[in-house]
């Protein structure tokens, strides 16, 4: 927990400079040339220190189905993806650790999962999820996915009006669970959080998001969800409520300088000022709303209007991966096409703040984390910059975010406690790991869902395809 | 030249199987089961076997310019990266090596380099890339980016009539430097190819047109250009010609069925249907269209109309980077969010073919490459399925082209030639090469372009920004 981190290549303005980086007991204690070596000494040679991303939305458990989840839109995809959902708490074990280890490799320090929950074993999932996060180190934000309407609620109805089977629990008790798993697993001394988070106004009442807002309120825990998504959910708020979607988490108080909200395809300019003036977050996940083809968020009206931008992977479905590079990569240049002003464009460095302090602001740890600053937890990543793919030497920076780095990330610390080393994570065996994934999986081909069967001409008669 | 592959997966409609593949003399001899070994044996088990993919459109010289290119149009992009450009040749050697190296590990066994010439030395460029492809052993489709219009003519003059400084170097020169090139280096049966490729409308005249079609019809050379890449190349088509660049190409006998045009992003829809008709081939270069703001190409109604579409990196300036996975990736699901229809969306079974069978069509070798059938020659790529960002295990195709696999290039044969075996190039030392990169380029931030301080106002006021 203490070390120094010697010549090693920092970002200062516009530039890089050359400094050494003490930390002590956890925290970044200097950051300036020729200091003396405190603890362990790093040699920081030919590499580039930045503090660690947010992979700041994604679902775990969903790795157990990249690669092979159909060419459909969110609202089919899901129904898909639930007909095959690993029910067995050791699959949603070893897909947190997968999950840990390419954010980690890929240059985060912190995860955001909108956990999936077995049912009838929920505080069992989140349980395990600790447990995996825990084993690797990484900081671990765990947002168990509740609802309390059932699937067929998530598609606008049209003109006729629908009844949907109940959803299995109560929201009371789904509002219990939440409770619980705060009392046994919110820790953030240890570097785990539990959130609230009800996957979002598709599925969920205006009960279940005040419960969630009342125990946000008494335990201090952040608050997350899916937010307009697709064009059908932006119908269907219209349908539910009257009004936009953002207006109604507004009026209800859901909104706020910690709430994080994944998505945000389809706000409109009124939508955009709400979220500027409630200092809500908007997670982009740009990966993933080119895969469902939900559309391209409006992300760069989103920094004229002040409101903050981090990014997330989604989950390894919708994505197929966890690499966070690459959604910093896409979720940056992508929004070149929809504004033809350069001058208005997203700039690497640009990203990588937003990756890192834009997380840290978003789960209400501005103070603490996302920036190289004496005083701040030791969450930081060493990249080398030897290797072939950050050649030949240019901007460092650039090269990271704009080009296809891997296998780049030579170290990680979170909370000052090293868990990559030489490219390789430390604490958990990653090759026993890729044993277990292949072990429990098969390749196969395409499947049929009988969930899909059921919805998809409804969809298409409403999407009017 | 003659091997056996064991026991591999291999794609079978829209399912897989495991076959033996025999390679005799740099060809497809056999596929099917428990085969007779004969050559050097191959252990395929828990690999797929592909055909090489086309990197259909590069500029290997930019590699040295990548992550470090302001955030601009490509206009001003142009301007920028001409101000920096290497003009030694041993820069472009290197650079080549680079090119063919990140290509060669993410699934390409071919290269189609618009390759930039350093002016006075224009054969010594060409014969330097020639050299370092040669060397790697891929698979080198050369096509060096001429023009006879100086580069303010690229930008389109609005009102006022501009006159542009004549271009070094005359039409005939120019030509006269693709015919030596043809004699010199076009040699298909050693895997080299010389092609003519004006860069495009924007600076080429007619005479320089007809003078490539010329060439290309006596020496069956294929043709390569850019081809509406930007809004400003639109605008720019009408004042030169009073009608679409696609119109005038097709006038002139441009376009044919061994006419690769790079981007088309700006065609319309009677553009799309000549293209049809005249069997001309789109590459699609999905990530430099992104960072440069040039907009989503229509690929989807490509794709509809019938047109044939492959895909490439573009050069490393505007990528940044040479992961033709990742190109693969991005230019098959950017298009859902252009077409609410899933049924329309691209497959990763579909965009396989499209980098395989589609970059064989586009260069006239649709019956020598392309496929895994036998009588053809074998450009191969083994993928190890076992790397964690292929697993768990689904569906091999959807893993490798929607995730993000990396360092999983097992082995790559050009021409029954192995050049990748255990996941390296086994013809060059990469570390050298990567030593050389480091020793030749220093880390720096922004640099100060003169051009683009010359034309910035005119094309902000022509752009209407």
């Amino acid at each position: 927990m203490t070390f120094t981190i010697q010549d090693v290549l920092i970002a200062a303005d516009d530039a890089y400079t050359t400094v050494d980086v003490q930390v002590v007991d956890g925290k970044i204690a200097a950051i300036a040339p020729d200091l003396e070596v405190i603890g362990t000494a790093f040699n920081g040679t030919n590499k580039l220190l930045l503090p660690g991303f947010f992979n700041a939305h994604t679902h775990s458990s969903e790795m157990w189905q990249r690669g092979i989840m159909s060419a459909f839109p969110l609202e089919l995809w899901l129904a898909e993806l639930y007909d095959f959902a690993p029910l067995d708490t050791e699959k949603v074990y070893l897909s947190a650790l997968g999950t840990a280890v390419e954010t980690l490799l890929s240059g985060g320090t912190s995860v955001v999962d909108h956990l999936v929950l077995i049912p009838e074993l929920e505080l069992e999932t989140i349980a395990t999820a600790v447990r995996a996060y825990k084993e690797v180190g990484i900081r671990a934000f765990i947002a168990p996915l509740i609802q309390d309407e059932s699937m067929t609620a998530g598609i606008p109805s049209g003109e006729s009006a629908k009844t949907h089977e109940p959803y299995f629990r109560s929201t009371s008790a789904t509002l219990a669970i939440i409770e619980e798993a705060t009392r046994q697993f919110h820790r953030p001394d240890e570097g785990v959080y539990i959130l609230v988070a009800p996957t979002g106004i598709q599925l969920c009442t205006d009960a279940l998001f005040e419960g969630c807002i009342e125990l946000s309120d008494r335990y201090n825990l952040c608050r997350h969800s899916h937010l307009l998504e697709t064009k059908a959910q932006e119908k269907l708020a219209q349908e539910k409520y009257g009004c936009t979607a953002v207006e109604h988490l507004k009026r209800i108080g859901y909104l706020s300088d910690r709430t994080t909200l994944a998505h945000c395809v389809w706000l409109n300019d009124a939508d955009i000022d709400i979220m500027a003036e409630t200092q809500s977050t908007v997670v982009h996940n740009p990966l993933s709303n080119l895969r469902l083809g939900s559309g391209i968020a409006p992300i760069l009206k989103y920094r004229q209007a002040g409101v903050n931008v981090t990014f997330g992977c989604d989950g390894a479905s919708s994505n197929d991966s966890q690499d966070l590079l690459e959604a910093i990569k896409i979720g940056s240049i992508l929004h070149n096409v929809t504004d033809s002003d350069y001058q208005h464009w997203i700039t690497p460095q640009q990203a990588v703040e937003m990756a890192s302090l834009g997380g840290a602001k978003g789960l209400n740890l501005a103070d603490k984390l996302g920036s190289l600053t004496v005083g701040k937890q030791a969450d930081l990543v060493l990249y080398d910059l030897t290797h072939l793919s950050l050649l030949p030497r240019t901007d460092p920076i650039g090269l990271l975010v704009l080009g296809r780095p891997h296998n780049v990330v030579d170290s990680a610390w979170v909370n000052g406690k090293q868990i990559v080393a030489n490219g390789k994570v430390t604490t958990i065996n990653v090759d026993e790991l890729r044993q277990e994934l292949f072990n429990r999986s098969q390749w196969e081909t395409k499947r049929i869902s009988e969930s899909v069967a059921q919805i998809e001409a409804h969809y298409r008669t409403i999407m009017g395809l």
